[in-house]
């Protein structure tokens, strides 16, 4: 098995917009791509509405950059119907300005344990049933819905599918159809079945590859995520079990980290793409 | 399926003390198990050598109190031949101590990846020859061996066994002899596999019975456990499950937690027994 060269350019990088939230809006993260030669972006949907969706789209398609996906959709477990209705209505709202940008996927965070309950067996129902009713807009207008299986540590109150295993498993369930998996390493990294797990998505399943590092020490559960190469999650191994079984899209960088986010962010970029080429 | 009623008093509750361990020594933590009418106590190492380890041992002999542990052995992997065989000698002191003070099983955290490193895999392997190496000494010794599995976000630098199925695993492969799983409600809540491995696992593997709780928010990954009742683990859930399959032992309150640290001991143990009594 041969890895894919990364080392010449940075065009199978992504930038994740999480990355540089706290110190760029849109245009500026479209423009560092384009300056910084990376070749697709991958915004968070705060950051499109504020540069309002239309505008958004427009300012992508100026460029070459693909757009790998959309985050996020999900949070699907609410405590009533109310709830859960108004969380598929943003979910079609969230498909609607996927398909605005041309994005290749909308990514599902799913959700966590309704507030003010335990019941987290519940709650994963809860999340099948949302993306199964989500699937009934998402498929008529073509925009592939990721869930992104969160860390464990997440299962309370980001998301509770916390497996590629219970990923696939929803896949099975409700169909391939404009259904697969977002594949962060951050989250599945420590999962002794992630190899058996890549190779049951296959490369059908397989619609986003995210890649940071786990820091030792992690100091924050959400906001200490570590530049690649930083940490000790072994990048390339992954990537190559996603490349296996034919993952041929970009590696996307997602830091969440308060220690990056104090950062120039054109350094923070200039990091990314000298790792890209060197550590995924 | 009926839970065993633990309303009525503290009997089946057994104080980690690492719940305390901030305020007391093992004086004082015996004496606060009797006085609260707690049945069991599981110390930490550093307790037990501070006191002595025959000191410790009589201290305790001259109470009722069930001794559900030893924490802990483990740490097996090292980056050279020295550091694993350093490793092992340290975890056959660890089992001649928990021979000494009586307890029921030596609790095995196992440890992480290597300094320098990201071999998690190799990390494994370790972990597995190294419990094999310790149960030839163990198993004559008569000191039972307690796999640990802990959170994933552990597996980096404390506990690269992360779930019931690993330990379930390495227990086949290495025998059922001396060998066993301390499952704690912290670590595994979030496994949608838990039930089956639980099952799988049976009356013959559970050695220990762990609580505390998840709190939502989470502020440090290692000191801020909770209180059983103050967060969104579904403890009778799981109690009920390795019940089912047999287990009759203590439930083990062990809290990792600056907030309880603060408190006055007495205080934590009346909340303990309290909350044994109603919420586990």
């Amino acid at each position: 098995m041969t890895l894919r060269d990364l080392s010449a350019d940075a065009s199978l990088c992504s930038l994740n917009t999480a990355t540089v939230r706290e110190q760029w809006d849109l245009r500026q993260m479209v423009d560092g791509c384009v300056r910084h030669g990376i070749g697709g972006i991958s915004p968070w949907r705060d950051k499109v509405q504020a540069a309002g969706v239309d505008e958004a789209a427009r300012m992508i398609a100026d460029t070459d950059l693909a757009v790998t996906g959309l985050c996020r959709g999900g949070m699907f477990p609410a405590a009533d119907a109310a709830g859960r209705a108004a969380a598929l209505d943003d979910n079609r709202r969230a498909v609607d300005e996927a398909v605005a940008i041309g994005a290749q996927c909308l990514v599902l965070v799913v959700g966590g344990i309704p507030e003010g309950t335990r019941d987290l067996v519940g709650a994963r129902a809860q999340v099948e049933d949302g993306i199964g009713a989500l699937l009934e807009y998402s498929r008529p207008a073509g925009m592939p819905l990721a869930i992104e299986p969160l860390h464990p540590m997440y299962a309370a109150d980001r998301a509770c599918v916390n497996t590629m295993a219970q990923a696939n498993d929803i896949c099975d369930r409700l169909g391939d159809d404009g259904l697969g998996i977002a594949l962060d390493v951050y989250h599945v990294w420590w999962d002794p079945d992630l190899p058996a797990e890549i190779a049951r998505a296959g490369r059908k399943r397989i619609l986003a590859f995210h890649v940071c590092d786990w820091l030792v020490p992690t100091t924050d559960l959400l906001l200490d995520r570590g530049m690649p190469g930083d940490g000790v999650i072994d990048i390339p191994a992954i990537r190559e079990q996603v490349e296996a079984v034919g993952y041929a899209g970009h590696c996307e960088v997602e830091i969440l980290s308060t220690r990056w986010w104090h950062e120039d962010p054109d350094d923070v970029l200039a990091t990314v793409v000298e790792r890209h080429k060197t550590v995924v």
